[in-house]
């Protein structure tokens, strides 16, 4: 049987690789590398960071696939998503067809593969299709994790919950029943809206990697300068990653 | 300046020690243990098995300290706590007055130190009584993410939250507004109060370690099982510990 590999790598510092990833890289016989349609040139070096600095027992292939575009224009926007997931399976499968039959392939994850990542969707909605193969999953270090642990910040207050959610739905509103809210996939800066709380913010950009930028305190007496830091630090390098942890008093 | 790393270490699989967190083991003089009142030998068995086969570059000393009792009979709860909690600190700023004044000691912490771990909040009271080190954080590998990673399925649904909470806080209810609940620290098998829910349950026990156990299903259908297979597991090895992911259709 063909075997997949999901393998977290960690979310930007090639270090956060697990030894259960490193010997699991070294089995390997191809690498899947999906290409994003932006041009994140630092986030594809540091895969093959991790390929030079770790795949070092045994020859390897790479085998690339292009991200389809998404048609963002549709009116029928849930159908265009299916279109644009059935696409994007289809280079997954065409990818994983060029794979012996008893070899393996791994996709090298970004942070941690079981948050807010679309491979194991994907990979079931192949196998879901007829394709055979088993999967294993190797987790990794998320950015959620990088960000708590460069401020040395629990996640969550003593026996208290912690949510982790977007930043589409913290700009619809502070989230119910819980103090302790983990924000990622933030384009809009929605903790702007939420300066009226008592809360302290732990805000990382680029984390793991030599830009990385962190910024804490009070959510009302920094919000403005995380704004302008994000703004500045967007447009010096074109793209940018952050995340945050917004922590209110119970 | 001292200095005092917290170094996750992963939730039971020596393998999911990260490099960073090997590399900072081999920086390390001395490593502080901590031993629970708790016979849990297994969990300081993984600890030295980490100190055998990846602290191999230098020598390094093991200070050891006694965590003191609770009194849980008290009526003056909230005081006992605190009283508890002052006794760890002193038994912890102890420990690390074994360092000299240029070494490097360090706190092998279960998973992740982030999540459900009281190592940082007792340096973060030492440090306000005065004690003077550094403190550096190395992100590990959590029981939530090693629970995601065996069972294959990503911790939130697409664009959706995901709350890790306690077992007591599920016992109270089902956490306002996600579907998806992430529940450590659950003495009290909390998820049988809520098989009128249309969730799945992803529940896994001893995860990483040759003891696994895993089960997966419709909450309604295998919540007795797990209910057996965790009273029959404890029973057997004098101890356990579970973690599940539940998941309802939003
Ligand atoms: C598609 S999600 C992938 C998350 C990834 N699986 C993880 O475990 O971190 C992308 C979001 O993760 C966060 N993120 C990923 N890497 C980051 C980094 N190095 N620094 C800050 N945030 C990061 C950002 O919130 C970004 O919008
Ligand atoms: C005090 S918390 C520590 C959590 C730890 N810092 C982490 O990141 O996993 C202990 C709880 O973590 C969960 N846990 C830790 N290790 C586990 C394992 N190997 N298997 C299942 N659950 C585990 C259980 O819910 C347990 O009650």
């Amino acid at each position: 049987m063909r075997e997949i590999m999901v393998v977290g790598v960690g979310a930007g510092d090639p270090e956060h690789v697990t030894v259960q990833a490193v010997n699991a890289i070294n089995r390997v016989d191809v690498f899947f590398m999906l290409d994003k349609g932006e041009v994140k040139q630092e986030l594809i070096d540091l895969r093959h960071e991790i390929l030079t600095r770790y795949a070092t027992s045994r020859p390897y292939r790479v085998v690339r696939g292009q991200d389809p575009d998404r048609d963002r224009t549709s009116a029928a926007y849930a159908e265009a998503v299916d279109d644009w997931r059935r696409r994007r399976a289809d280079v997954c499968l065409r990818m994983i067809d060029s794979l012996g039959p008893d070899e393996t392939g791994a996709f090298l994850v970004w942070g941690d593969p079981v948050l807010y990542d679309s491979t194991l969707a994907i990979l079931d909605d192949l196998l879901a299709r007829g394709a055979e193969f088993d999967v294993q999953v190797i987790p990794g270090i998320s950015s959620v994790s990088t960000l708590a642990a460069r401020h040395r910040v629990p996640l969550n207050q003593v026996g208290r919950p912690v949510q982790i959610t977007t930043g589409r739905r913290l700009a619809a509103e502070w989230p119910a029943g819980v103090d302790d809210v983990v924000v990622m996939l933030d384009a809009q800066t929605a903790f702007t809206q939420h300066t009226d709380h008592e809360a302290d913010i732990y805000w990382g950009a680029y984390l793991g990697t030599p830009d990385e930028i962190l910024i804490a305190g009070p959510l009302a007496e920094v919000a403005d300068r995380i704004v302008a830091a994000r703004a500045e630090a967007r447009a010096r390098k074109g793209w940018i990653m952050d995340t945050y942890l917004l922590r209110r008093n119970p």
